[in-house]
């Protein structure tokens, strides 16, 4: 927690503050650590009386008060032994001596004290409370200590500060923002996704509305792909141990991964056998026992289908792609809606080439990327791209061909005529990388689609072609997905539209408002006028005034919606509402207004911008 | 074995005498069991040395000699204490004893004679070894002891005998035709799929070519879908064991089922714990240790996705499908091809709808199956309704709704305007079903499309509408999968066609054979506006002879081929041949074949019925 930023020291004295408020009121409380963070700060306490709104308000009104003492923060340096008998001596020895140990021999252990109020700390932290002008208290929430679901749980309360009052008001309004726009409140509102538990955290069921986005997304996709030659495979969901054995994901990876699921009866020979548990894993790790692993990665299957025939220079660049879902273990803290799960789709693709192939293949690549994110209006990205660390031996590939492949990547980025940061040390031990980084309307960034060189795969799987010289020779791959996960591209889509998806996104297109009950018959025959466009449509029958009709397509957030009274029916025509796009409003004709959403629709056309009703 | 039909009777004699053979040839034999099946028979032995065409030949040469001899076949009853006397005089214990034991007390125990040779057999045989006049050994396999791979792999020689030599040519030709279409043949020829022992036994990878046919496959049935309001799902791959305890999928299937894979850290803990597999097991089974289950069934998750929101009946009915892919264990002797797999995908579906509505839901099932069917030229096919055994107690449900689902099954059966049988005792314990048997262009029946009403779900998830009486409602739910397996589905595919796709299914739509290297530059025009319009396409642009390149064409099974020759270049003509449909061919512009090529894909058009070339 040295060199920080004004800003990270402020927040940092904040927590300080936090504590002591906390300590004043409920001096049971055993404090775990406080720490800045990227928005704000938080502590961690163990305190066996569950926190409320009404605690955060008086914890707050406390802090006004610990800050208006003006207490002055003072560094105290000591030894170990020192330190140890200062924790004892302030009661904090739950947490604190657990986090005296994290500390290396050799380096300095210092407390910070404020007032009363003593905290091992490593610093740094603004001179006085008075400096801690505008602040926050946002939120209690569960923590694990140290993270790890086997420890205690702890109250997190987390906060923010800001150097300045605007500014403090400026980053509350976007939270406002983000919290109405949250995929988790959307998802539930619109009907787009759902998540049960009794088929487990973090699995995503795609409902009707969300399915539709998911497959327009994925019929977006897969028409590029066929336009840029690519081919379509489907593979399983797993694959034996042996395969992500030779990859290298398994048992390196098995932290984030799903257990293997062994061969039926293993366990059943292993108990008549009176094997015990512990020797069950060891056989599983060491390989001895066979079972299967949920797929972590397409990559393996990709390979074993170029694999399954021998390949010419000829054939070459082999572009595999596939919609393949795979499963990775994440802690269920980390976990969040649509944007952090353990199964998800990737729209991923392998690409097998030749050394003078990449630059081109990168370049691909990016253009797909690039048409992606455009078509959704997602403009305002920056592009990084991660090269290998000059001074490190950890590569595999030789020296002129990483040179290669990043030159190759830093010509294909310049072709995209956006900003792009080098950054040394960031690619992967198998081959340099590119990444987007994407940022919503409010202002948040998302690391969205990759572009990844691998030398890797194509080494431990023995993949080979022959060369125009009649020589077996090495092909590279390339791994990459646009979207990167459709879960988690569609919970940032939620966000970014706020739910006002473009026409050819939105699970329903338009809905029909037949202003009384014999103009029904009417509407049906324009909905099937457009369903056989494959327009998704619906009536909404149900007899109720127009004014409930509308105000029911604003919050289903309905693009467009067709006002059918009589003076319309008897004249043909059509009332046309567009909550996205006004130019398509107006009296009209079906046929007429129909022309014009399957323009829209063909033209993936975006919300015209304006504020949502 | 007993009330044998004539043919059975006489392959079963058949049966004997090639064992008799054998014992000649190799007395250190020990025999299994000798059955007739369906098709023939077979004999299960045991012998050390491992046999081999030219093995066949001999044995068959021997049988010949048995038969010429006219052995009699002898009954002779013996006690349990005689049999095992007898078996242990014939030096046969190693399985006969086994067998013998398989006999219920009280039943009669038999041995046949035929010459010097004694088999244990409950009959019955022709009367003499003369009566076989049309027999032939076929092949030779490995299949375990009783069928149980703990067991010894014996070595299994199949053989048929009919009653008449013409018989046996017809069936042999049929062989024939067969092998010549057999799918895991085509499957390899035309780069179809691939299965990978490194992936896992039973688990079908979509090569690129094959992955365009079920995508084609998935997209007429997903249009027929929309067309019919039906919802799309998406739903992850495992769920909780507690979802299938529900469902009752578990553990009461668990043998066909891949193992639970438990959560991570759960083996570690109990290795900690010291405990043994057998508690680990235990523990599984009685549900004190949770899992994940890799779905062998789509049901529990579509059930989940209705129950995310609550209903009123006028939502019914909700219709939800997916392209499911589920995971089931099937031994490895079960194994074949794509046709019997351990991860299958289904054009799956669930209708959730009141008692009223199931006759107009099962009627629109039914009338989607026979399209698919009619439409893929599988129109010969018999219909079976698999009712109640009115003696039984097992059945879910009162009397009173079976009546009316059953009522409703024959009603829409009646529609289809195809024979059906009714068949008592064919219902599943949960609901009455109908299901599709198709016959093949050889004569082979394939058990398709299923629906399946289904009254035990809906009350183990406690699923709910509420009436237009403001009380809840139970729904009744339809199960129904027109394809059955996306992988079994296409493997019939494979061999009803003989790899001759229709033209909207061949992954390879159109070749452009240009003469000379110089009208390669004209090819790839054509290329890229049939590509442009979504057809599938490349060019032969190898320096080769015209001849050479269309028995490519042939081989490949491309279904329409495009010469371009100096004149016709000039012509701004190609020369139009088709494998499958000769009402294409002719000297034609490139925009006449693609307007007539497009027809002929939109209206699916099957190939014109000639030879395969």
């Amino acid at each position: 927690m040295k060199d920080m930023s004004p800003l990270e020291e402020l927040r940092h004295s904040c927590s300080h503050v936090l504590a002591t408020a906390i300590l004043r009121l409920f001096p049971e409380t055993q404090l775990d650590i406080g720490p800045p963070t990227e928005n704000g700060f938080y502590y961690d306490i163990d305190l066996d009386k569950k926190l409320d709104a009404s605690d955060l308000e008086a914890i707050e009104a406390e802090m006004k008060k610990v800050i208006k003492e003006n207490q002055k923060f003072t560094r105290i340096e000591c030894s170990r032994e020192e330190a140890v008998a200062k924790i004892k001596e302030i009661g904090q020895e739950r947490y604190k001596l657990g986090r005296l140990d994290d500390i290396p021999e050799g380096e300095a252990i210092s407390f910070y004290q404020n007032g009363d109020f003593i905290d091992l700390c490593a610093g740094s932290h603004v001179g006085y409370t008075k400096k801690i002008k505008a602040y926050k208290l946002l939120s209690i929430a569960g923590a694990y200590h140290r993270g790890d679901e086997k420890n205690k749980q702890l109250q997190r309360i987390y906060g923010t500060a800001f150097a300045s009052k605007e500014e403090l008001a400026d980053y509350l309004e976007r939270l406002e923002q983000a919290k109405a726009r949250d995929h988790r409140k959307l998802g539930k509102e619109l009907k787009l996704f759902h998540i049960d538990e009794a088929v487990g955290a973090g699995m995503v069921l795609w409902t009707p509305n969300g399915a539709v986005i998911r497959q327009e997304l994925q019929n977006f996709i897969a028409e590029e792909l066929r336009m840029a030659d690519y081919d379509q495979v489907f593979t399983p969901h797993i694959g034996k141990l042996g395969l992500y054995r030779t990859s290298g994901h398994f048992p390196y990876y098995k932290d984030s991964q799903f257990p293997p699921i062994v061969e039926p009866g293993t366990v059943d020979r292993l108990a008549q056998e009176g094997c015990s548990c512990a020797e069950l894993s060891n056989q599983l790790d060491s390989g001895e026992i066979d079972g299967y692993l949920l797929k972590p990665m397409n990559c393996p299957m990709h390979i074993k289908v170029f694999d399954s025939q021998p390949h010419s220079y000829r054939d070459l660049p082999v572009r595999l792609a596939e919609f393949g879902t795979v499963y990775r273990w994440e802690q269920s803290g980390e976990l969040n809606g649509m944007t952090r799960v353990r199964g998800f789709t990737q729209d991923d693709a392998h690409l097998f080439c030749t050394e003078d192939q990449i630059g081109q293949e990168i370049k691909g690549c990016l253009d797909l990327v690039k048409l992606v994110f455009n078509t959704l209006g997602m403009s305002d990205y920056r592009v990084r791209i991660g090269l290998r660390d000059p001074d490190s031996t950890k590569y595999v590939g030789d020296a002129a061909k990483w040179d290669k492949a990043e030159a190759a990547l830093r010509e294909a980025a310049k072709t995209l005529g956006v900003d792009f940061v080098e950054e040394p040390g960031e690619a992967a031990f198998y081959g340099p990388k590119i990444d987007f980084v994407v940022k919503d309307v409010i202002g948040r960034e998302w690391q969205l689609g990759t572009v990844q060189v691998d030398y890797n795969l194509p080494e431990r799987f023995d993949l080979n072609y022959i060369g125009a010289d009649n020589e077996k020779h090495r092909p590279v791959m390339i791994h990459r997905a646009p979207f990167g996960s459709m879960e988690r591209f569609c919970g940032v889509l939620i966000e970014h539209f706020a739910g006002n998806f473009p026409i050819w996104l939105a699970p329903e297109q338009v809905r029909i408002l037949p202003m009384n009950d014999d103009l029904v018959p009417q509407a049906r025959e324009i909905e099937k006028l457009l369903k056989a466009a494959k327009i998704r449509v619906t009536v909404d029958d149900i007899a109720d005034k127009l004014g409930a009709k509308i105000r029911k397509c604003h919050v289903d957030k309905v693009p467009t919606f067709l006002v059918l009274g009589r003076q319309e029916a008897e004249q043909g025509l059509v009332k046309v509402n567009s909550r996205t796009n006004p130019s398509l409003e107006g009296l009209k004709k079906p046929e007429e207004f129909m022309g014009e959403l399957l323009q829209n629709i063909a033209n993936k056309t975006l919300p015209e911008p304006k504020e949502d009703k």
